[in-house]
């Protein structure tokens, strides 16, 4: 066989992923994956919007790459900040990503991001064989000092944001810092912000803030996703940005796959037609927040001496270790059957060892939540025996 | 804004996408894009189907990057090589491309292509910076003592070939050639072949023949797609060899977009197993060779001197007039608001004179055909005068 491409070299295969196999051995409870409630998936809106598919087989011809107009122009209304005028549909937000590295960065082009950092994000710039710059978080956003310096030492052509509830810290920024990274970003136009938005619409305390897109004059990528407030089987996301922006993506998502599954686009615009956000979100949010909230309360009950900050909102609680090696907690979990991901699975270098583990709130059903935390307990005392 | 990245200078748009905007005007009659006749999707078969979906909610719940184990064990049971022991789902047969090219090459590193080619795998190893040396092709498949001479000289990475009614020629390969080509490449491993199949199951006359990947030991990679003989809106390919050869495509698939869209994979296995290719592919088979009957018969009579050899199958007819430069042709027709797409479309560089046409025969309704040749002819005129 001939020898893989030099890029799989630096791709290195998905921790969670190998976790997640783990996960599906009968008895294992799981906090590791990002996977919502399907129990809570709208299905009865489902059914309806389905019939829509039936009654237009024209859905089922070959389509724009773009994405389906009525979808596009409904983000456009809804969704998007007012300097974006363009929307590409794509295969999850997960795709816009790789069409952003593969249409703008060279091997060796530089990446800023905060760290630690979405594991899907990580990968793409990984195949993208970036030179990956990270950036430590505060409560309230990013180090705004360090990622002023990095911006003015390495001239980065991507800086990766997750501003709401993120993955895996659960940390928003304040709305000072938003403004601050996009002045930032005014006085530096050839640094591209990708802002990646997928939990903003899950905020269960605190009021809405502006994306950091509202605030920039300078052209921004925003990536949204409908896999957390709808379904992620689906496979639909989008990016919004100006049409000069997004035109390398077309031309590289027209050579990828043509264009996304048009009966899920249609499915999808006939759902956000319906007032399925209006219907559906409260509802569901209303359920995230309980789940988080039993979460906290089991933690901060049994494992007093965790940091741990509860969330505005989000899929995931951030819980640091100080003394821990959490890659042995995490290994130590999985023989209790308790699947965790640990902090070292969210760097570049894995090597580190790192204080934090990632606990997702929405999968795990309310009555495993005291026994998933009594098994983490138990693997704790283990280390510290 | 940010500099795209070099690989967007080796890729130009599609000359195929600007001639189908074109399309869209009211009054045109296209025999330009590769479109299945929509008015033969199995609606009724899929609204059976779709009940299913309803019925397994987790279906739109996140899934594995590799696809749906039913229907990649329904596509491992009946259509796959002895030798191929595994199969990814893809975003159409053309993600699978596209994952093969960048989990494979590296910028320079050589691709054999058969040429004309499909412009879709043109524009794939574009992206991938390949070094692309073109076949030429005889009415029984590539000229052999070419191809040998390559690999022998180039030893490339990549030979991509569409043995089966080929796009855009209708070419069939001869047993013969199938078998000397799996003969010659299993004496260079280090070449691995891609037998891409989206026609194979459109034969109207002849006899079936093997696949190249039935003749051969060595490691092959077979893409088969769903968008020709059911619908190509739900985008849903695979593409099948050993594990070891998938599992890089896996890795960049799980970057790249996580996995396909879960309810068409449900869908389209549901379909499969009900018996589709057994109820719906004979009726549509009946109808695309009818169609490729009419098509033969205008031509013949009203272009006697193009050259002009009916496929056995397939949706393109292959249509050559020697003293003309086609691509004036095709602006010349759609002045007559008819679109063809000549020839240089089909080759890595664009500019050389062209003699052939290809004519799309699966999507024009039959009362609009006559018409279409008509203004054809009529462009000719204009060019002979």
């Amino acid at each position: 066989m001939p020898t893989p491409a030099t890029r799989m070299q630096t791709l290195r295969p998905s921790y969670i992923r190998e976790i997640l196999k783990a996960t599906a051995q009968p008895g294992m409870i799981s906090f590791a994956g990002g996977l919502p409630d399907a129990a809570h998936f709208p299905v009865t809106e489902i059914r309806t919007a389905m019939e829509t598919l039936l009654s237009t087989p024209e859905c089922f011809q070959y389509g724009a790459t773009e994405g389906e107009r009525p979808l596009r122009d409904w983000i456009s209304q809804h969704l998007t900040p007012n300097t974006h005028t363009d929307v590409l549909i794509t295969t999850g937000s997960q795709q816009a990503l790789d069409l952003i590295a593969r249409a703008y960065l060279n091997p060796g082009d530089t990446v800023i991001l905060e760290a630690p950092c979405y594991l899907g994000a990580l990968q793409v710039f990984q195949l993208a064989q970036a030179n990956i710059i990270t950036v430590p978080q505060t409560p309230t956003g990013p180090d705004l000092e360090r990622v002023t310096h990095l911006i003015q030492q390495h001239k980065p052509k991507l800086f990766y944001t997750v501003p709401d509830f993120h993955n895996p810290t659960g940390v928003c920024w304040s709305l000072e810092t938003r403004k601050a990274i996009a002045d930032l970003l005014a006085q530096h136009p050839d640094t591209l912000l990708i802002e990646d938005a997928p939990y903003r619409d899950l905020r269960y305390t605190g009021e809405p803030l502006p994306r950091i897109s509202d605030f920039t004059t300078v052209d921004t990528l925003l990536l949204g996703s409908f896999s957390k407030i709808i379904t992620p089987g689906t496979r639909i996301g989008y990016v919004t940005s100006s049409a000069e922006i997004l035109r390398p993506l077309v031309t590289i998502k027209q050579a990828s796959d043509l264009h996304s599954a048009r009966p899920m686009q249609t499915l999808l615009y006939q759902l956000l037609a319906n007032g399925i956000l209006d219907s559906h979100l409260p509802t569901l949010k209303a359920h995230y927040q309980q789940q988080m909230g039993r979460f906290v309360n089991e933690l901060t009950q049994r494992m007093p001496d965790a940091k741990l900050q509860a969330p505005q909102g989000g899929m995931f609680l951030w819980l640091q270790l100080p003394d821990i090696d959490t890659r042995v907690l995490a290994a130590y979990a999985l023989d209790e059957q308790l699947a965790i991901v640990p902090e070292c699975a969210f760097w570049p270098e894995e090597q580190a060892v790192r204080h934090g583990i990632r606990i997702n709130t929405t999968h795990t059903p309310a009555h495993q939540i005291t026994d998933g935390v009594n098994r983490l307990v138990s693997a704790l005392a283990r280390i510290q025996a």
